[in-house]
């Protein structure tokens, strides 16, 4: 079994947005108890992460961290054609993920008790995202 | 074919712990000859990585370079719940892998002679880890 | 439908190679329509992004921000055997992709408008590289 389906959102600034909900619904969905999903981000200045998923403050230091590796402005970056955030939005995308494959077992995302899928938007201003979430299996 | 299979280990501290004979043992029994392992680990203060097998002294240095980009209580982290050792465990585990996607070639993991499949283990104190494994592919 | 190549390319320094092409001719050749296509490398010192594909100088940075952030001969590192880009060329591996799966929809790799596959040489000397790509899903 093989089911596929695009997963938009609007990001509202720099910082996480929890999916796992929406790609959750679209597994169930499928139909698919035995599997893998995969979800593939279709852009090079946002990223997918698997995450804490409880406590924000984990999600506010990630960011204080992004910040202080590959800062905003850094006179290191040449590529500064949209701003600042520009190539700094790169680097965080490299570093973490353009697709996370993760297993379905009875029809559900088998994600650790802790684990949320977020979406993680590099750019300061608002961005439209789109994703390709793509479920293969048994049914 | 698919075949889904839960493995877990105890981790006894901080550092890596090599699975890639427990991973092929599983891509044995499946039967499948052609294909895709996915690996998933369900934590998020450890992480897997595909690493050189050859020289233990790699994976002490990755240890030492994991340690300077992200220390242990690091005045940057508010999220101290669990210790010095929570927050960088979350980074380091979002800088590496959830989870491992392998070709299967000819019944059996096709990895390059000096890869080996680590688990890494990211708190200082001893934890028990759960992967799902799944296998896709012909027989 | 399960296809599966390998491609093998030989790297000329340090630096990225574009690989999309490569990677998109073995989609089409598979007839695969719908489904995954994933990207194994099987080396530590090189590893696989998915990066802008529009402005060289991102990657220029990229290269930058890595020699930061991992420099050649840091004092750090005892596993210095083969030299002193050895180290840092496991770590930029680690902190990369050994692989990368990227939904097929309508017969072609599902990228969007900016992203670029591109092999990542960390080594400051050329290297013969083999990935294999395993493609699956619906004709």
């Amino acid at each position: 079994m093989l089911y596929q389906k695009n997963l938009d959102l609007q990001t509202r600034r720099r910082g996480t947005v929890e999916i796992t909900d929406e790609v959750g619904r679209i597994v169930r969905d499928s139909g698919v108890q035995s599997g893998l999903c995969n979800v593939f981000l279709r852009h090079t200045s946002a990223s997918l992460i698997v995450c804490e998923n409880a406590d924000p403050s984990v999600r506010e230091d990630l960011e204080r961290f992004a910040a202080r590796l590959a800062p905003d402005g850094d006179p290191l970056f040449g590529h500064t054609l949209e701003g600042p955030d520009d190539m700094p939005a790169h680097i965080r995308s490299i570093l973490t993920q353009a697709a996370l494959t993760i297993p379905i077992v009875q029809g559900a995302l088998a994600l650790g008790t802790w684990q949320g899928v977020y979406l993680w938007e590099h750019r300061v201003r608002p961005h439209r995202r789109s994703m390709i979430v793509t479920v293969m299996g048994e049914g």
